[in-house]
């Protein structure tokens, strides 16, 4: 792609189309934007935007289309495969001030928002009115991030990823133009499915500014538990058991020994240092949680489960998710000085314990320092990968064993990336995974942003 | 376009690649093929061919693409908008011989199967597995038909439509290439969804020759329920409130007073003669269940129930979906001598008591016969407008009313078809629900079938 250098005209047309304050070429502005929560960094735009609306977002990208400068758009930088870096430099479109809910229409279990807006913030407000937005990456990332890498997290179990629950969706094409696909009743068989292709589509086809999401009820009654086992392979077994009996868990959570360790130190946590699983259950009706609870004990037992701790109360709940989600941030804490890469691969639930061991086996091979844990009820794995990155002897190592991981991942009929989506990390395993239908990706690309503009670098290049 | 006509060196070319018993332009199986169960009808295929294999398919389309010849999609012609008929002749692709169940993965919740395996057929036999595939459109559809139109049904407001429960794809593309999106993993944060692009496409971006589906655990417990009110805006009010409850129906099911007193008349049913609700309710313990029976009898009783019979029996209960099921062919049956066109809108849950009411009031004031039942859990109505289709008054009532029946669906936020796809008869209403995306779905059909053979004459044109 021959994109243009960033020049003092398009400064102009930027400051004098969402004025100064709202337009920066500052170093420090620059660098934030220059890495996310990934090992992937060093990706400068040449100046980050501020737009309000999506009439804004549509005038910066047709005019960037006919000056052919790269647009990437930009959520809160949570990302953990390099997502939203200007690869190619260009405009940055940080959606930070684009945080308007439009409407909470609790009559239709739906909320209309502006893709700023922070999901953790959002359904802080909508828990007034007992709903919540189900998909929980964890970090309090923008919905429009969610959406651009369809994002998903421990409830999804349950309730789906980012793509089982968006309605309709404001987007802006390359050339500017502004489409809204989707509706608002609960289904529909009416023309081609744009509300999907833009999901997960990484801001690579279009750039989605507004969104009407889809709502859950918060359940009126919970029970978490805490279970341990004596290996991981038995951990991963009575995963596979409580999903395959009849179980619906809200919540269904593998962490490795390292990973509790880590807990234990960073969040003083007092969990046994075995392999465990965090659970949850939800339901209208205590007779029928404890049921449910007990029904996962006994298939904890019969694999081996040595502690069984539930009926976890609603504080020690919310630290046990909170825990869970900041395992990550963690891991780095216990770790000064050291880098971190971390792997997001899902398979058949049939082979999840396969492919936990699998890759347990193999950064103990490469002899890397690893932690393993994810979203273990829909087969989802995640592995920290810790060293110096500085120490190429190191990278290789790590390079070597993530592609090998991955492509087992792939050739157990899985997926390169559960959650975190292709961003910089992943593009590699595009072929691999894809096959012929990359091809047809290409093509969908190249028609809908033939200038190469929308955050270039990422998913996949124009054919 | 410029179609080429069938010629005799096709129809050689394609007894030559299938013998003889799989080619036909008897006028018996071209008059089979010219109708689906709606009214739309004389479509008629130059030929009908029955491949067994992908490969097979993939030659056909390539040949037809290279020779300019339209190609349509059939499953078993239960569709109820014309989709799988041949607007413009050509060769019709009847899936009935690929109907082998590749493989039953129970321990992955999932199956394997040909387009042409018939959903009623294999759930017979994935029961023996403990396991069904959900969406449920009534008739004995087949899997490829279903992904088409991405069919839906009564079990849907608690399992999705189909577009919710496919893993993976096998596809043939305009230019005879096969592509297999998707993956198997519970979920996935790679690349473009182009399964969701090729679901309710109904055969006009590629066509499905293969698929795996997801499969849910049939529930052990079920408690079905009837609910009779005294006015039908009674009845859809009972299932918002029910529906906002933070109940979880796995069925909820309006019917007004015409449709139950053809189910009496035709299946001696002996319902009470009142705008009705069935219900259903799954679970794994009967307590929970009992509870869960109660609160919709309160719920129901808020809202003036009249008659509520509850605890209905495994028999009793077949029978009552069954009726429901039969309800448009009851019609049909009660009404000889009539014709029929069947309205399948569906609007955000708080605007379906609106909805219902409109499409009522709007067929009285046309002077029409009509029957309104539905999906009412996930807002979706059906209206059965029955009358004289030889009589141009009569019929340019008909067309005025579902226009506007339509249109107010579309303005309520909602959609032109719920689950029967575009087809023919929704087509003119593709610019009025999707403004703008509209034209980019054009682009998406021009670049993937550039010579406009696949399905001709639904969906969009190319542009």
């Amino acid at each position: 792609m021959n994109y243009q250098p960033f020049s003092d005209k398009d400064l102009l047309f930027l400051k004098k189309l969402l004025g100064d304050d709202r337009v920066s070429t500052g170093a420090s502005n620059l660098e934030i934007h220059s890495h996310d929560e990934s090992f992937h960094s060093g990706y400068y735009p040449d100046v980050v935007v501020w737009p309000l609306t999506t009439e804004e977002v549509s005038t910066i990208v047709a005019y960037a289309n006919q000056h052919l400068i790269p647009v990437t758009p930009w959520g809160v930088g949570t990302s953990l495969e390099g997502n939203p870096l200007c690869v190619y430099g260009g405009i940055l479109v940080d959606f930070d001030r684009m945080d308007k809910i439009f409407a909470i229409r609790a009559e239709d279990f739906q909320v209309d928002v502006q893709a700023g807006v922070k999901y953790q913030d959002m359904n802080k407000i909508l828990s007034r009115h007992g709903l919540f937005f189900a998909p929980d990456p964890g970090a309090n990332a923008t919905i429009g991030g969610m959406i651009g890498n369809n994002a998903s997290g421990v409830r999804t179990v349950k309730y789906g990823g980012t793509r089982d629950n968006v309605a309709k969706l404001t987007v802006v094409l390359a050339n500017g133009e502004v489409i809204r696909p989707g509706n608002l009743a609960q289904k529909s068989s009416s023309g081609y499915d744009l509300v999907h292709l833009i999901i997960g589509s990484e801001g690579t086809l279009g750039i989605v500014t507004e969104a009407s999401l889809r709502l859950a009820g918060i359940p009126e009654r919970f029970s978490a538990a805490v279970a341990t086992f004596p290996t991981i392979r038995q951990a991963t077994q009575a995963v596979y058991d409580i999903m395959g009996s009849g179980l619906g868990p809200a919540a269904l959570e593998l962490l490795d020994v390292s990973t509790v360790k880590v807990i234990n130190t960073e969040a003083n946590a007092g969990l046994e240092e075995d392999p465990t699983l965090f659970m949850e259950f939800t339901g209208t009706s205590d007779v029928a949680l404890g049921e449910d609870v007990k029904l996962a004990e006994t298939i904890c037992k019969e694999n081996g489960n040595t502690g069984f701790q539930s009926g976890v109360g609603r504080e020690a709940r919310n630290r046990l998710w909170e825990n869970r989600h900041k395992a990550y941030e963690y891991i780095k804490r216990n770790n000064p000085g050291l880098d971190f890469m971390i792997l997001d691969t899902a398979v058949p639930l049939s082979r999840y314990t396969e492919m936990v061991t699998f890759a347990v086996e193999t950064i103990q091979k490469y002899g890397i320092k690893g932690y393993a844990f994810g979203h273990a009820g829909d087969g989802n794995l995640h592995l920290v990968l810790a060293g110096d990155f500085q120490d190429e002897d190191f990278c290789r190592k790590r390079d070597d064993a993530n592609f090998e991981i991955v492509s087992q991942a792939i050739s157990m009929g899985g997926t390169a990336t559960g959650e975190h989506g292709i961003g910089i990390g992943k593009k590699k395993f595009m072929p691999m995974e894809h096959g012929k239908s990359l091809e047809l990706m290409k093509q969908i690309k190249k028609m809908m942003d033939p200038n190469g503009i929308l955050n270039p670098g990422k998913m996949v290049d124009p054919s």
